[in-house]
């Protein structure tokens, strides 16, 4: 579609098309929509294209809270501004955004400190509103609300983001559809390997779990130059896979007999790993991850996202004595405005190769066989084109 | 009693006084009891004073395992070398030693490591052995053996100690009740507040429980530039002592009404502690400290020696999107032959002031009055001379 909207009409609302999810588990429904203008630090943006991440689909899920219809899903997407807000001095009609779920308000403690990548103006939460005023931008063709989430809503073809939840990118010699993946997935997993566990060349890492965001671990550790990259996935095939993105050695638990999984590991690397990533989101793997990364300076670090309220236990004796370490990061650690360009940079210089998680594209109005590849492990990040 | 022996008489086992633990949880019974030569890669030790620590009294209680009877407890304790076995090249007669229950042998990859204070050669247990050979430098005079106690067994005039687990010393300058300290609890705090955690200038510190090793993080923080610490005790007269250790704020767990104790640092700091250590040993304590640790930085130590197979739980979710770090160390992560003599020249030099921690002196035959003293709460260090 792709509407061109000329310059007089900013203070207007917008009719597009969304895929807008009307009940949760349900196929999205693709629909006409009212995109309201931006308000005070907002941007209205066009999205180019958008892709499909874990997240979406573990969220399109729930029906509990936050599980609320109807609401626009979709937050990995690279997109154009069509126009500001009041108060908007660092985006203009045109430039080329990258939206991202975590803000950098860069003025907080968190934003400024050099330790951390979280906004303490706005932290991170599963709402249905935009941020700064709790309100919403869509609305049906009958007026009625539609929600937004994770302050992005990119399966549209115009939404509304705060300008802390927008980075702006060169759009010189980049791919769309490549630079689109480092609006969530591929970034939480690079900036994983880079800012939170700061993986040291020659290092062993053990990676569990090799969707996207775990191959964009081994992608980061390869790029620092870990010596050994252990995958760990139920599914064979994915070795061929994980070999690409530079996994050099695989671990199917299926095939581990009586031995838990982590003693086979802590065999493996004779006493552990020392970088472990949990990306499946499961305790029980979290445990295994902790249990079998080296004593004395091992690292866990918790990228899977586990369903509400679950628990992982620690021995306290094991913590005390281990010196292991146990972390967990949004985002890989990466404050968006500033790495966002970096990781683009790498990726332009062919270090960081994007193209690769790019197993699909399709047409926006295809976004339901988006979700079930994905949910049928066919796809590692579908990336969808609105404007064709 | 300091027997002199001779040179001659360096092959030949020693007589002297102990004090046994014959029955777990039982006054210690002060009998005469004979020490070995010392054997490859062992010194025998006359000690010159020894300290009572916390896991002395948690392990002299135990009668499951490792409560094995009779044995030589003690750990905390500075002597002189009064023979050395074969192979022994570091150490010779009258060199001034100081024991420590984790070894640093100096070869394996965690003592090799800058980042681990990990032995793998001689890994941490609660062992009643020698560490090389599983065999025991101590019998009654009937010839039966009784038991050593992490390597150290200081509750002894002469013991055998591992080179492994020694540390040597110039005495130049210093007094003895208070290198002393540095064996165990203090460097334990001291350590834990220096390199485990690697506290910053300026930041906030909270420490839950205010025994030895608790104040000895406030002290370690004191001189890091910590610009707040708060010291958590349920015993009201612990804020005044630990003024003296740098505490500058107290919260009574006691006096929390309904709010969690954890709530009450986050509202106390605004967000949470940059560093949160634990000197207790309580699961729920544990994540008590997890929860007031600032997102995105924070950090919490684990200290304290929980019960055998006790467990802590975190959030998963919460683990993921705080970005906090757990860890925990033995030995307040030095490394024993390299940090020891750098606190000890603190010490001299009085930034760190260990005399604080010695609050009574008794003679070692009193040492079942030291116990109770400990276990009433009434002493931080007693400080029990072998020679008086
Ligand atoms: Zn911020
Ligand atoms: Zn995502
Ligand atoms: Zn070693
Ligand atoms: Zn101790």
């Amino acid at each position: 579609m792709g509407t061109q909207i000329p310059p007089s009409t900013a203070r207007e609302p917008i009719r597009c098309k969304a895929a807008v999810c009307r009940e949760a588990g349900a196929p999205l429904v693709m629909e006409e929509v009212m995109v309201a203008p931006p308000r005070a630090h907002e941007a209205r943006i066009r999205i180019v294209c958008t892709s499909l991440c874990q997240s979406d689909i573990n969220l399109w899920k729930r029906k509990d809270f936050p599980g609320i219809t109807p609401r626009i899903l979709g937050h990995e997407a690279i997109g154009i501004v069509e126009s500001v807000g009041a108060e908007v001095t660092e985006f203009s009609e045109g430039d080329t955004v990258i939206p991202v779920f975590l803000s950098d308000c860069g003025e907080c403690s968190g934003c400024r400190s050099k330790k951390s990548n979280l906004c303490s103006k706005f932290p991170f939460k599963v709402s249905p509103w935009m941020p700064r005023d709790d309100t919403s931008r869509f609305t049906d063709l009958d007026g009625n609300t539609i929600y937004h989430f994770l302050s992005v809503s990119s399966f549209s073809e115009y939404t509304v983001v705060d300008v802390a939840h927008l980075t702006k990118i060169d759009p010189d010699g980049i791919q769309m559809s490549s630079a689109c993946l480092l609006s969530c997935g591929v970034s939480t997993g690079v900036g994983a390997a880079w800012r939170t566990a700061d993986v040291e060349e020659g290092s062993t890492v053990a990676i569990f779990g090799l969707g996207s965001v775990g191959l964009a671990v081994a992608e980061g550790a390869r790029i620092r130059g870990a010596a050994r990259i252990i995958g760990v996935d139920m599914k064979p095939e994915k070795f061929e896979i994980g070999k690409k993105f530079g996994i050099t050695e695989f671990v199917n638990p299926a095939d581990c007999g009586d031995k838990p999984l982590s003693q086979v590991i802590n065999e493996m690397t004779e006493g552990g790993a020392d970088y472990c990533f949990e990306c499946v989101g499961l305790p029980s793997l979290m445990e295994e991850a902790y249990a079998c990364c080296q004593k004395g300076w091992g690292k866990t670090v918790v990228l899977g996202v586990a369903r509400p309220m679950s628990e992982m236990k620690l021995q306290c004796f094991d913590v005390l004595r281990s010196g292991k370490i146990l972390t967990g990061s949004l985002f890989g650690g990466l404050k968006p405005k500033s790495d966002i360009p970096i990781l683009l940079k790498h990726s332009i210089d062919k270090d960081l190769q994007l193209d690769k998680f790019v197993t699909h594209e399709l047409d926006f109005k295809e976004i339901n066989t988006a979700f079930d590849l994905l949910i049928e492990g066919k796809s590692l990040r579908c990336v969808m084109w609105m404007d064709r």
